[in-house]
């Protein structure tokens, strides 16, 4: 007794801004699930800017997607039928099988989450208590060495990884400047703790990071690259720390763009600036679930949702993530 | 009983490319020594790159130059009287009193030199047991965090800093890719034992890189940033470290130059870049002397000398620096 499941699947590699029709959505058949097999039907699914990298033929950290193939990406859902005694129909699964409605995998490939005892919502683990959470929490410990009293820049500030970058930076005694694009995101960002706010979309960028941050910042947490990170290195104080996890203002460009004007500030002002990818601070990956689940719970991280409904809509999700159609995490609602 | 100095003086801030116009020579009577003091003659005088930098007038690390003032860098010289008890006529001494060729310091003022014990040439603490050579060992240890079998790209690697990074890397058991401006800098750089050159005046940068280190590099050194950096991200491995020291290709740029075009590098492939000033790792200095006076003593590590004569052809030595003219350590003889 199979199960229908509809998927979507890259049909075309995007070049430049990706649009729907470089999407489809397809139906397959999902077989029964096999020896030590689990079937989940999934209630959520996430989106999230490093997908866009998968979209090239390129060597990079993770292998690119295929054409005519179901994309893939962090998903949660409910076990429906389970051949593997360590899930029971109704348990709560995490997976990279995204993109999709139901799917068959072995009992290893998946993830239990604990839901009930973690006091938050199913999807909250694709967000603050998810990758992005984790993204979050690790770097900025890892990478930014923070000490309270220090003034930290938050670029893509109203994102999943940025809004929890936010509130940990309070969390630790830091003064925090969040940029973002539009004043609603700015009021939620504020509405949280952080101390000023910048609307990158009014004005000129450097001269309103600079009337936030007169003394100048000691972390910036880079989302987005580009001018932004020119500004960052101009008003770095010395021995500030440069987080780079994303230059989203760059995945769609067609040809590459100059990088900042003012490099030799990393030399002058010691600076130091360092990529990474989650999976690289693992080892922290209890001390993020202890501390991330306590704030989460007892309401000390806050946290908002921008949801689409259907798997047919999850392009649109994907895409809206380049145009700033979020505040906090964009989810696809599956269930 | 005046002493009769002729010293160098910053006459105009030059704007691009400096030229001897902007400088001009005077000569001063030297005061006798006061209570305390030491009167030196300097044998020897440093021409650095950094020294570009002080000669804008902005905020930095260092104040700027004044116009119409000596300019100030690294000098050896003996002492000729004294009235501090701790000096003796004849004493080897280190200050930043060059650009001159005698003055009067307070005694607190003067690091003495063993020049005897150390069995080097006393211009030897102006080059591999002076600045350059703690500017190599400390960042290329402390940034690099180099491992046997990493593959360490140099660039300005004929220069005093450079050719050490390229010898310490060697000891460490690293395998070397040096850039340098001309064939016969590299066949020096080949004799010291780095396994690759590359000339980078002559044809493709990137390709010649590539060629030099088929599999990518884990450290580069960085003296001169445009083009090399974009390369330096374009062949890195995942990991890798960028000890940012100087960036000599563009301190004469009268606009600020773009940078690399491949920035989005540093976050997919987990790069860690950090500027640095010498003094941020003085407490590396006992490790330095030791083992860097031990190498330098028995051979192990070898410099060059590109030397000038007299206070007036310090202009023509620093000028030099900016068109390649020095192989190992830049110096100008004033004894």
């Amino acid at each position: 007794m199979a199960t229908t499941s509809r998927e979507v699947r890259l049909k075309s590699r995007p070049v430049g801004i990706p649009e729907a029709a470089h999407f489809e959505v397809a139906s397959v058949q999902v077989p029964d699930p096999g020896a030590g097999e689990v079937l989940v039907r999934n209630a959520w699914m996430s989106v999230d800017p490093y997908m866009r990298g998968r979209m090239y033929d390129r060597p990079s950290y993770v292998p690119p997607f295929q054409i005519g193939a179901a994309l893939q990406g962090g998903a949660v859902g409910q076990v429906v039928t389970s051949n593997d005694p360590k899930f029971q129909p109704g348990d709560w699964v995490e997976s990279m099988n995204g993109w999709r409605e139901a799917y068959v995998a072995a009992g290893p490939a998946l993830n239990k989450l604990p839901v009930a005892e973690a006091g938050v919502t199913p999807q909250a683990f694709l967000g603050v208590l998810g990758m992005p959470g984790m993204t979050a929490y690790t770097s900025f410990h890892r990478i930014g060495e923070p000490k309270a009293g220090d003034v930290v820049f938050v670029s893509g500030a109203a994102g999943a990884v940025g809004s929890a970058v936010c509130q940990i930076a309070k969390l630790r005694g830091c003064t925090v400047v969040a940029s973002a694009g539009s004043d609603e995101k700015l009021g939620w960002l504020k509405a949280v703790g952080v101390d000023a706010g910048v609307n990158y979309k009014k004005g000129n960028l450097l001269e309103n990071v600079r009337a936030a941050a007169p003394k100048g910042i000691d972390i910036y947490f880079d989302n987005v690259g580009g001018e932004h990170l020119e500004v960052a290195l101009e008003v770095a104080r010395p021995f500030a720390r440069f987080i780079e996890c994303g230059m989203i203002s760059v995945y769609n460009d067609t040809s590459p763009a100059p990088g900042p004007r003012n490099m030799p500030y990393i030399v002058g002002k010691r600076i130091k600036m360092q990529g990474f990818i989650v999976s690289d601070f693992m080892d922290m990956r209890e001390h993020f679930y202890a501390e991330m689940g306590a704030w989460a719970r007892n309401g000390q991280i806050k946290w908002e949702e921008t949801v689409e409904n259907g798997v047919e809509n999850a392009p649109k999700a994907f895409l809206g993530l380049f145009s700033g159609g979020n505040t906090g995490k964009m989810l696809v609602k599956l269930g």
